[in-house]
């Protein structure tokens, strides 16, 4: 038996960090060397999190103090603009990165810029990152040292439309993305609108005149449409609850097909795809805590109408179960690995 | 000061038939005379509804038993296809109807049957019948002695519609509803989906395939628009809260116009339509308990697509406080009488 | 009809504030002046809560330049500590002040200096103050010119024990008052623990070491027992709901009696209490959005013990209600003014 | 390695019996042989807890063409009464049981008559019955055929009472056993008061007049004390959530002792009680998914009281996992197969 490796994570005391440490506590290839916090340093991982208590004796250790290249990798669940400050130096000694956050996930600088209203100060290393999307990306993947892993949005809605526009059966210029998140979609911050006062029994949009994740899955489109004539409309909501993406997505057929052939034969090997009866609606309930996403489509009689549903996990397959997934591809152990993970119902 | 008017509700035990109680009873102008209940009958209703003990001495009445043409306005709150069977005797005896199920809403008798699969048998009534939407159809009502309160998606779907399609400002035919309720919408049925275990913390759509309240809004869109050329894309999903519904609406725009300039001019009189600003985000906490539909809306810059966001509460103005504004309209009340509703925060 | 006075809000950005403007907006007898906000100042209220648009045109006022020697009765519904600085001055200017914050619940001021963990610089108007809880200092409260407007568990706790230990009935000592409240008693603040996320689907209790409720309950009880022997044990806990507090008080009787005669007899003029029959459980929902406090109690049979149960909403009868009950009396108004509220149900 | 034993479900179609699934599923000693289910014979299990697609091959078996003698052990997840009609056949097959309902949980035959108003018809087994609380009884289940699964508020209280009262350091008549429940304590029952419209944003009392949990946990401390001198004050409130039970104890100490000595000597080697700092509060979100109960505890300064505060997860430590864990018990495998479960948060 290979020994485990060593793998850390940057800014662990976020929603996205716990769920890093839940699932590589039990993932059979690694270790948790290092957890940094700027804020919770010298405090006990479970002290935070009570649910870990017993689980992990981790401190939060303070990110300048963490010796992180003694990783082999790291994960960043850390805001927008922080591991591009790290990743030149961890590269260079041969640590591989997996950035949960954006800094990644866009190649055209401008664009970037614009939306993260901040310079890019490692644009050498984003040219080399790959897009972690591993139903669509995977040789990449393989071979990557830096991975960005996907937004939760954005990895719903490609996975819902991969199928089509790779086979170039829908209008890719009048598509509709019309998408709803549980709260914990927005982290652990300290707003208003995330109060339960506020969010319970309440239901709105936001980001109505333009959300980051809109670029980034217009130009992970492009790649797989193979042609830069896509745009989407994209409305994201707030659900009062606190796990779950679902994307309904409204496009317009421009041929005759038949979408169950489609989607079962896009996704036929996929471990984390589950492709449902046509006409079925998925539940989020049915996929929180895993790394599935399921989906399912309906064409309207009499119209070139298709409708595609596609729900997710926010924090499992909308990032930290699809982060491990990533790494197991990279690190070329079995993709499921750490991640044969149990739905709680009810 | 003149008399106060003897009501009634058939079917009080739903919660459509408590709303309707607790609006009537701080109403200037009404006595509530009965209240019907089948599997209620002889049972206080402040002892099936403890939010009333106190305020109404009401017991619920065996439907045959009671004396509806003592009252001059009786309330349905009824399933689908119990009001067809009243309204005929009531109608001849000069009683005033309002039907806040489907029996009356869509004028065309086969398309009833076909999404309702029953037979209609109050024909000559559903042709007398008025369409209750009083931004849209406030002169029929007023005139109107049996009216059909529209459907709760209905209503928030048609008050973010009827300005463009009026003034023919966008293609009729592609429009998509993407429409969310809270779980209330679904009534007072023990149904597993609508289990707290099951219906927190989930979010799904449902009828996928088909959903009754799509023939009502495109049979109501036609009268509006003035053209059978009405197409929808209506799916609808379930919120796990209790009250709320916001549809969010998809159209291409035909031509140029300022949205704002048009929402405005259209409800600049309405007492219970509020038009937002332009890009802004309504929430459905913030009409919870009132008979508001709040609206707001943007245009894509460098696109046709024009976005709707409506919300209202399903249970005030998409149901009962609406029955009570037909009410106020057919009776030549003030429009607002015992509807100046304050919304509870948080 | 006598002009309507004018009465002002200092820090009305909190829930007690926007619930005490809720019920001021339709309060027969009086004009809302100004609303003060320090952190919202120049802001419209309607924008904050956007459940007021439409029903007020007020703007946040700095308090620093607020007029409120103006208004013939002011509220504080701020953090505790505030109203101290405050009245002095109003009470010189013949001004009522009604503060619905802790300055002036606990006379003794070491205890309250204790607790509150600060100096209390208004110590003569302490001592002038009255406590406001109508069902048991109604007289009092009507001479009053300064009303300490109870805490919410205190509310609750109190109307279940007054009758009890009033005639004396059980053993004062060994009392046990297990309370539970909704999230917004815990104020619009952003910490972790109100989170949506961290709140919801969770159930703790708190503040099992020591509650500045306690004192406040302990001080009062023994003046409605007429004795120092008060002893209670109090744990509160946080329930994942916005409104309601359920209390359930356990206590050894010490004489015979029968506590249906006993409720019914203290409370048979009361406007806001509603004794339920022995043996049934009074819910939150029940309560939610109106002034009352339901009860009831059973007697273990072949025992001495006796059960009580107590439900409120703690932002109206814990909060702004009672206050608003508090200024009728003060100002010899029907005590029912502007209370007479509908609960929404569901 | 030792072939796997076959297992059965009872009644698997309810809440506890999509437990024992997850759990099953995983467990490395087992294979899931068959899962009954009376109303859902012949459907897929996936096709009613989508949570479970692609996990489980399984197809609900009519019960009465269930080859139960087959299995190695059996699980009844079953109503009351029912596993009575089955154990004498089992047994003498050889077939290892374990009961989830209230069948062998009281040994006084008159009591359980009472209180579950039905003739007991397997008192011969009933008397071989064990009391499946390991922390308690864990030499007797080791040797048991018949294991009588605890109620969910029985483990909670037990746990959080067995270190004292086994000392005798507490007044065993006069305990206050205050207790919450997340709703699928209830089950998945179509009752109104369980319908998300009427659960959610409610805390209410219930049972006040009486539990059946009443009885089981009084017969069952009085053999952990060893003595019949219990009396237990017990009143069960639901909480608006789905998972979790918070049990607040109070009792009077009648001896001098140090809780954190006592709690932590006697859960030292339990793999599944975690014991807390004393004046900490346990959140019920802690546990939810594990099998974990986590206690802490106050004793009151200048006073006899002591506070305990116990949470589990209902259908975990409160039925499902601690049937495995007497399972693993009763096969002599390690206590913790299987059960090394992770908490989701948030």
């Amino acid at each position: 038996m290979k020994p485990k490796i060593k793998v850390s994570i940057v800014g662990g005391s976020g929603y996205t960090g716990i769920e890093l440490i839940r699932l590589l506590i039990s993932h059979p290839n690694v270790t948790i060397h290092q957890i940094t916090s700027r804020n919770d340093a010298g405090i006990l991982v479970s002290d935070i999190y009570p649910s870990l208590r017993g689980k992990l004796p981790h401190t939060f250790v303070d990110p300048e103090k963490a010796k992180l290249n003694e990783s082999e990798l790291v994960f960043f669940a850390t805001p927008n603009g922080i591991a591009m400050n790290y990743v030149k130096e961890l590269l260079e000694n041969g640590v591989k990165v997996i950035d949960l956050a954006a800094d990644f996930r866009i190649k055209d600088v401008s664009i970037w810029e614009k939306w993260y209203e901040m310079k890019h100060n490692a644009v050498a290393e984003l040219k080399k990152a790959v897009y972690g999307l591993p139903e669509v990306n995977r040789v990449a993947i393989k071979n990557a040292q830096l991975v960005a892993n996907p937004g939760c949005y954005p990895t719903a809605i490609q996975l819902a439309l991969a199928p089509l526009i790779r086979k170039n059966l829908i209008n890719t210029e009048t598509i509709i993305a019309d998408a709803k998140s549980g709260i914990s979609g927005a982290g652990k911050k300290k707003e208003n609108q995330l109060l339960m006062s506020e969010a319970s029994e309440n239901f709105k949009a936001y980001g109505l005149t333009g959300h980051r994740h809109l670029p980034e899955i217009e130009e992970n489109l492009k790649v797989i449409a193979g042609t830069n004539k896509i745009k989407l409309t994209f409305v994201p909501h707030l659900i009062p609850m606190v796990r779950g993406i679902h994307a309904t997505l409204y496009a317009d057929c421009i041929k005759d097909f038949n979408p169950s052939i489609i989607y079962n034969e896009y996704y036929k090997d996929e471990p984390f795809v589950d492709v449902l009866d046509p006409g079925s609606c998925p539940e989020t309930k049915s996929v929180r805590g895993s790394n599935l996403c399921r989906l399912s489509f309906y064409k309207i009689p009499d119209s070139n109408r298709i409708i595609i549903l596609s729900v997710i996990d926010n924090l499992v397959k909308g990032a930290a179960g699809q982060a491990i997934q990533n790494m197991n591809i990279m690190m070329d152990w079995p993709e499921s690995s750490g991640l044969n993970l149990f739905v709680l119902h009810p």
